[in-house]
C-alpha cells in the first residue's frame, strides 16, 4: 500500500534563538539531531520503512533526512534534494528575533505576518545580509524575496503532483524531510484543510506523519506514529 | 572545466578489524568520521567545490560523502546512490580476518585473493551469515557470489560510461565517494595502468583524487589535493 511519511526537521538553531528563518540555512541543535535520530528509531520499530526519500535543499531538513534514515537502516534509499520543498521565504523578517519583531511592529502585525495566508511579509533587502542572490545552490532558480503560506503552497503542490505523488503510484514508502509550512502546504491538501485553520496548525518536529494512500490513491485520516 | 574528485571511505570498523568486508554493511569508526570530515575541509581549502556526487549502496561509503559535503557546504547538490559503485565482493572470505585467512590457506593463496586481477576468492555459502539475498537493498540485483578486481571493473565501467561521465561532460565538478576497489577501476581506467599494476596501487582513505579533463574530456594526471 503506498505510504506517506512526513518529517518536520528538528530543532534548529534558530528556533532555539526564537528567530524568523525561511530560506537561511541554519544548522540542527544537538536536540534537533536527537529528534531526528528518534524519528527514524520510531520508523524501525512500527517497521514503517521509507523506500524513497525527498527533502528540500536546506542544511536542516537534509540532515534530519539522513539521521533518521540511517536510524532506521534506510540510508541507501534513493534520495533527491529540491528548493521546491524550502521552508516558507520570510521576507524581510529573515533573521529576526520574534519577540523583538513583535516590539516593533506589535504583535498583531507580526501574528499576520505569521499567521495570515496570503499576506506576505515585506519583502527581503536586496544586497543585504540574507540575499541568497548569490549562493550557488539557487543559481537559475526564481528566489522569491518573500512568501505567504499560499505562495508556499503555489511551488510545493507542483511539485508533488509532478514528482512525488507519482512514486507513491508506484506503491513506494515515501518519506519527506522538510519544513514547517512546505509541510502545512501538503497536510493542506491531502486532509482539505481550509484556508483559515490551516495557519494555525502546528507541525510537531521530528515527528513522523503518515498517510496511507487507497487504491484509488486517496488518502486515509492522516495519523502519528507516536502515541500523543 | 570538468574534474572528478574520488574518495575512499574512511576507516570502518572492519578496516581496523583487519576483515573482509566486501559488500557486506560496515560502519565508519570515529577515525573514519574524522577522515571524511577533513576530505571536505580540503576541499573547501582548496575552492573544489562539487556540483554532483555518486556513491554505492554502502553505509561507509554514503556516509563519508554526507561528512565530506557538509564539511565544504555542499550537502545540498544532487547526489545518486548505486550499487554498481560498491566495493569488490569478497565472497567466503568476507568477514573474515585476514590474518587468520593467512594462516589457514596460507600467506600466498591469501595474496592471490587479494591480488590476483582475475581470480576470484571462493564464493559466498548461500544462506550464511553474509548472505544478502534477502537484503532489500538489492532487490532485482545480480548480487555476485565472489568477485575478482576484472569482474568488479566489468561493472564500474558501464555505470561510469552511462551516467557518470555525461554529468563531466556537461561541465559538472563531480565527487565519486566509493571503496579501495572501485576506484582501483576508473583508475587503471582514466590512468591506463596494467592489470598487473592495478592490483597492487593504495587508494588511501579520505584522500581526495583529483582528475581535470581537458576540453576533449581526456583525463590529466591524477592528483592528491593533500601534500604528501
Amino acid at each position: 500500500m503506498p505510504t506517506l511519511i512526513l518529517v518536520r526537521h528538528g530543532q534548529s538553531q534558530w528556533n532555539l534563538e526564537n528567530r524568523f528563518t525561511g530560506w537561511w540555512d541554519v544548522d540542527l541543535t544537538e536536540k534537533g539531531v536527537t529528534e531526528a535520530i528518534a524519528a527514524g528509531e520510531l520508523l524501525a520499530a512500527k517497521d514503517l520503512l521509507p523506500t524513497i526519500a525527498f527533502t528540500s535543499v536546506q542544511l536542516r531538513a537534509i540532515k534530519t533526512l539522513h539521521l533518521t534514515l540511517e536510524a532506521c537502516g534506510r540510508l541507501w534509499i534513493p534520495e533527491t534534494k529540491d528548493w521546491r520543498l524550502n521552508e516558507r521565504h520570510y521576507g524581510g523578517l529573515t533573521g529576526l528575533n520574534k519577540a523583538e519583531t513583535a516590539e516593533k511592529h506589535g504583535a498583531e502585525q507580526v501574528h499576520i505576518w505569521r499567521r495570515s495566508f496570503d499576506t506576505p511579509p515585506p519583502p527581503l533587502e536586496k544586497g543585504g545580509q540574507y540575499d541568497l542572490s548569490a549562493d550557488p545552490r539557487y543559481a537559475g532558480i526564481p528566489i522569491p524575496d518573500t512568501e505567504s503560506l499560499k505562495l508556499t503552497i503555489e511551488r510545493v503542490l507542483p511539485y508533488w503532483e509532478s514528482t512525488i505523488l507519482p512514486e507513491l503510484t508506484k506503491g513506494e514508502t515515501v518519506i519527506i524531510s522538510a519544513h514547517g509550512n512546505s509541510l502545512r502546504a501538503l497536510v493542506k491538501h491531502l486532509s482539505g484543510i481550509s484556508d483559515d485553520e490551516i495557519t494555525g496548525l502546528e507541525i510537531p518536529t521530528g515527528e513522523p506523519i503518515v498517510y496511507d494512500f487507497d487504491d484509488a490513491m486517496q488518502p486515509g485520516e492522516r495519523h502519528y506514529l507516536k502515541d500523543r
